[in-house]
């Protein structure tokens, strides 16, 4: 049995998070997704939230659990007992730093990183990307899950 | 008639901006400049100021207005009823987030984004590295418009 | 009047290509198709039988015309008395070497480029893939027009 | 059980190939090593050398099998009925083809490609370099695995 | 004699830093470390802190000084008349930014600056991956010299 | 004494070869240029010729030598006992096969590659693209040197 992790801010998720997540659960036995507690930009939505949010949209996905961490992804990544880590490429500007993450992580824990090429027409969809659609009035529906439209919505309404 | 929107932050404009803008000029019947009020990162110029300085520039132009706007920019360009926006493009490092806007700009309106390659003399000048070296005390001649070069000077010094 | 020249070696037309020319139509005022009549890998259609692929496919357009040429490119734009050339990017890969021709064009003529992005959905699509899926036995239909796709199976199946 | 295929040309297989497998091997079930029977470059090795070079290298692995394939990469896929592809990335300049491949590659079949990143000491070796370096009286070892050093020097002092 | 100036924030100097220190070493006649007193990210060791690492990594070298500077780069490496600036390249998403700094500082001062590739081996280490794994009790050693491994260990434990 | 070897096929010598060869000879005590004999691509010039045109171009230069080298770059260089080898790099495109090489020369003797940036106003010009406007029959002045212009025009109109 094969369980594959897939770590993120997702800060608020998106249907290119939600591609990558589903491409996972396609090809592995089991999908922990992480979502990191406190990312290094301070997040709109609480690590909660995110984790609230992620649940509702894979409700009804059985071999998927959602949880938040501290500290090191590898550390997190050793306590479920993952055999990898899975992420989502967009283009070639996410894949200098992630290469540089992939290598690092493998050289603190010897854990593997495999990388799925999004869905080309998610490309263009990014969380910060969507945020500052939203808190400037766009229409964010088709960008991400109906629970998060709801949960933007309302936050940036306040 | 075909107009052409080019956006920015101008903070504050640079040759390179200048040349992006002289070569819509010379294929669009008519150019709004656009400048973000309020960009993410907080301005060295007024919103004013760099409205200001773009219409010194272009003083003796006349298929060409300057304005501010706030909010998203497919819908100042809506509002302006412009037929494209046209972007200047450095090199690969812009190249992943430009299109990643042009892309969500199309998604919200439909609207069309124009790429032009810069003067390759112009391609290492960016607003923020001008301002660098004007707070370091470097000389920007050659790298900004006359009146940019005294603005900078005086706002440095003070 | 904004008249475009969309180039190509068309061999063959995609629905990337057609993705392209459909939105220089969508703001340009006339479009003139240029097919480079001897590419320098040697093409698997004719410039004859591409520039009448391209007729074939564009037959319900008024503003656009479509001719193959010989010599440079900007030696055509000038004949044509074009205003800009127009060029699809679909990624980084493509971004290094057209800026390239874009600045060499520009020194050659003063002609500018404005590249515009394909739709995501199209990204993947190019010429040469196509050709080697069909000639491998995969189906091609959602990758080009249908003219192409019955002129592709023609070609391959001899 | 998750199988996963790592295609090719493997002409000849190096050291870089080799780490990719290896870390097929550590997170997946099965591994099928797919080797492209006649790229588009004439090889230097034949199709029967390759797939031997292969077998000799992972002799000793129980879970991995060696073949080679005509025509489509996904046509091979759906033959051996594997999970998933897949594949090595060594940096940027590979990205941008295997990106456009995997895409069509999904879109022909439904497939899904992860991308693996090479150890980054193997970052610089590729099939091609390695056969020029050989041809040119270099020494390849550290570069590619003992058998392969062998038989490459048997063929180029032919 | 040629004089080879090493700028950087060095916060802290990692095994990459000290990699392509020890090139310029066997290449140019001296080198000068020139340490970036007041970056714009708030460091985490101060100016003095980075200074005093560095040298006691390189006590034994004779041909080799540092030294931290304010202002313009240029600036400081016209008071040491050093001959060139060395930089070290991990990858791509390097490049465009350091191209364009190094075409700037040529524009200002004509001076020349080459990059160096840095060891694959070091290529995803970066200062701030280094601080981030520390804060997050990672363990640093092989990414860092022992001193800094040292001061590291002491700086986040406090 | 640094000696600097400049590398390439030169077929023909371009204005950015040029620039980056006086580059090197503003740092560097010597420099050497290496002409590749036989390049993998067919050369329009004959390697006697390309030696020739480069004799020309810098015949008022002292500390210059023009050689022709067969075999590995790595044993040209430890026969004329250079420090170290110089390349010009136009832009990203350039970089991720310049720095296999780099790493590969490395790897088989140890010797260091220095990149350094070409002058940007010669950053679209390449020897390929020079040849193609010149058989088009385009005016490649202020793209190559006079000796080379002329030696073109008679190539290419036999």
């Amino acid at each position: 049995m094969t369980t594959a992790l897939c770590p993120g801010s997702f800060d608020p998720p998106t249907n290119g998070h939600v591609d990558v997540i589903r491409r996972a659960l396609a090809v592995f036995d089991e999908v922990v997704v992480g979502v990191i507690a406190n990312p290094s930009k301070n997040p709109l939505f609480s690590s909660d939230e995110r984790v609230q949010l992620l649940r509702e949209i894979f409700h009804d996905v059985e071999n998927l659990s959602v949880e938040s961490f501290d500290g090191l992804l590898v550390g997190f990544a050793a306590d479920r007992d993952v055999d990898l880590i899975v992420k989502g490429l967009r283009g070639v500007g996410d894949f200098d730093s992630e290469l540089q993450m992939a290598q690092m992580n493998n050289h603190l824990s010897g854990i593997e990183t495999c990388f799925v090429a999004t869905n080309p027409t998610h490309g263009y969809i990014s969380s910060s990307l969507v945020k500052e659609v939203a808190r400037l009035g766009g229409v964010v529906d088709r960008l991400v899950p109906e629970e998060v439209q709801r949960a933007l919505t309302a936050k940036v309404s306040t």
